[in-house]
């Protein structure tokens, strides 16, 4: 199995990340997550709302609905460009993203191109091709009472309520830009966070939770004076590090900063880097940090007629603000977290799977358990420890499955970093076994002193 | 302006809640919660979550996915039943949800009990009604590479990957039951817990936050013996009591619970407690408390082919375990606590606006302030204090703008229990003024013991 695999197999194994709607035989491109994976994707998120939001004076957040009027992405560019290259076999009705199944073409791939590179339909292997369409990755659908039958007699109410499920949180962010200026005055700089579900109809989902059609975005846009853009982005650059590594757990050497080239670059960015990420099947995109002008801003002004311009309290000084984008995704930080985390070692001639979570990511702090679970004695001092530390901590676990053994190997698996054991000696002197996730090494320490 | 008018004018002016798309018209049905309105949002949901999953032994996470298989909404019952009735006046083609605009009609309104009802057109005041119609509230989209024009070319292909927005969030749990069951092996009774939106294509969104299209559902369902329903649900119904009182601040007198009558409840559910809350504009349901017996696993054991059954580590026993539901929305809470936050009072005269929030929902616990901001040793002074404040409890604010009145002012109406103030005194003995935001009375303290 590639590591990619083993880490899938933990993920079910353990209660962290479930096929979406497996009972049913699943539906492609969705993922559920467990009592663990949601514990964990709690962390994270709460950790980059603290970092970002809280611990900072000018960052305001947000919680916008999913549901959004149609015309933010017409000025968004999204209804027009927000599309893949889809190509259909004439043989076996097989489709697929053509830039993904031929090697060396583009998103803005032709017809002509395509069919030049001679590729074999990866399903019945005929060579018969149709067109290539652009298929638009957002996901439709109809708001308010219109009902199927109607649109058959009347085409036109097919287009009255037509909706999206927004494709990113980002333009959420950019809507209600005004209202936030309107009634928190921020001074400039500031940033606006938000983090929740987008949706892009993916033609083919892969890479288990990296290219999934639903997944949890956290995007904060900074709004900063057109000549302050480099320090600024300099700052959230060097913040993102920061970030990654002292609250994720990542190693900075895992992270490949790709100055993204101009003709490579959306047209109205002058600076873009992409931290791509060592993923156990390759390096795959962590995080955009893309420095977008006044591009954002400008559409809706243009589209709202309404002015998006920012007053200086200070200088009185007027302008649209230009915008710096960190946009990052849930499941790509937790994969990462994940891959960095798991690891494969031989403890006295066992092979033993150990998540070497950072102490604020993992699920479980403590595990405490009684050493024997027939012997009232124990099981009672047990608790009494476990309700103690629950109390002073929150998330403390309680095993008394199995043996003792047994008990390690499923703490290390799902990242505990210390198990906690009440023994006989316990009930004389008040000192209990603690045991090291990373180490395996055990001391004896005061009950007291925990 | 009724009390309802207040709160929303509160909650646009200040921050807590816009309009959904505001900049563009709007989206009916939807809102979007601006800076503080998040931390509100986020407050109640974590205390929710700490109260019913992490301080209980037996409680478990999810997050499952918004697009389920759909395989899931016929099991559920949802594609047959969840439909309100539609009726269209033929005059000017308005549409409404008929048991809403005709008085003592129910939601299984047949079209001859309608036209009894003599009702005018609410928009043209004509009487000339075509028939009623079921309208399914779900939101449908289509997943998978599907082009508009593929549909015309080829009905079926209308039909191959049509999928849901779920309408609630409790399905999603039903579903990983047995995934949860077969990692985690917990012992019944057990809860498993779900956060996250849900969608309803609601014919009338109204009534500000509490009838939208999109929302925030905040389920627990709690699967015990058959045997034990009736005490698990009394213990259930005190907690959420207690959770209500000392958790959200609501005062039990404003809450009315309803026994639904036999007649009236899901045929499947043997009891029924409706907590109906007394909001500005009357009582509406803040929380429904639901025994569905085994209603859900069957549906699922049957329309999956999989076994539902629970064996008893214990006892040996094998069953299908029974469910009692206590489903609440985040939007419902939300203006319960600020309903009842809400006050007019008069201090020394004056007219003010407070908001008398319980210390652990108010978005920020303190403000800090200079008494006057243009002398940089006050400021220098109380920015040292914000700052140790800040690290200290983490949701402390600044304020400097305006006069002290207009801070005070403004920090009452988003719930700021305390402001300090730091003035010339505090330069000399290092004490500082306190102010209580309900009554407004101020005490000098020294810095150290804040």
């Amino acid at each position: 199995m590639s590591k990619l695999e083993d880490i899938v197999s933990l993920c079910k194994r353990r209660g962290f990340i479930f096929q979406g709607s497996e009972i049913y035989g699943g539906m492609a491109g969705t993922w559920d997550f467990g009592p663990l994976g949601v514990t964990l994707k709690k962390k994270i998120t709460d950790e980059w709302w603290k970092y970002f939001v809280e611990s900072r004076d000018n960052a305001y957040g947000l919680d916008a609905a999913i549901l959004m009027n149609p015309r933010t992405w017409k000025a968004s560019g999204h209804l027009d460009t927000f599309a893949d290259p889809l190509v259909e076999c004439k043989e076996c009705k097989s489709r697929f993203r053509a830039d993904k199944i031929a090697d060396s073409i583009t998103e803005s791939v032709t017809t002509e191109e395509f069919l030049e590179t001679h590729t074999k339909c990866p399903v019945c292997g005929k060579e018969n091709w149709g067109p290539i369409r652009k298929f638009n990755m957002m996901f439709s659908t109809h708001v308010g009472a219109v009902l199927p039958e109607d649109t058959d007699e009347n085409p036109e109410l097919a287009e009255k309520g037509l909706a999206y499920l927004r494709p990113e949180t980002a333009q959420g962010i950019f809507t209600n830009y005004k209202n936030i200026v309107d009634t928190i005055y921020p001074n400039i700089p500031f940033a606006i966070a938000q983090e929740g579900k987008a949706f892009r109809n993916e033609i083919s989902p892969r890479d288990f939770i990296l290219r999934d059609r639903e997944c949890s975005q956290l995007e904060l846009e900074y709004f900063v004076h057109p000549d302050n853009w480099e320090t600024e982005f300099e700052k959230i650059y060097k913040d993102f590090n920061n970030f990654f590594e002292t609250r994720m757990g990542l190693n900075l050497s895992d992270i490949n900063h790709l100055e993204v080239a101009p003709e490579d670059r959306a047209h109205y960015s002058k600076r873009t880097v992409d931290y791509m990420f060592n993923y156990p099947n390759g390096e795959e995109e962590l995080m955009g940090l893309a420095y977008r002008t006044d591009f954002d801003l400008q559409n809706i002004q243009r589209e709202s007629g309404k002015s998006m311009e920012y007053r200086d309290k200070n200088t009185g000084e007027t302008f649209v603000p230009h915008v710096i984008e960190p946009s990052l995704g849930v499941e790509r930080i937790f994969l990462a977290v994940l891959s960095t985390a798991y690891t494969e070692d031989e403890i006295g001639g066992e092979k033993r799977i150990v998540l070497k979570l950072p102490e604020n990511l993992a699920p479980y702090r403590f595990c405490v358990s009684p050493l024997l679970k027939n012997k009232p004695e124990l099981v009672e001092k047990a608790k009494e420890v476990y309700s103690s530390l629950r109390e002073k901590y929150g998330n403390v676990t309680w095993d008394d499955s199995g043996n003792i053994g047994k008990r390690y190997r499923k703490q290390d698996e799902i990242g505990t970093p210390k198990c906690i054991v009440i023994d006989f000696e316990t009930l004389e002197n008040n000192t209990v076994t603690i045991r090291d996730r990373d180490t395996t090494e055990q001391i004896r320490q005061n009950i007291s002193e925990l």
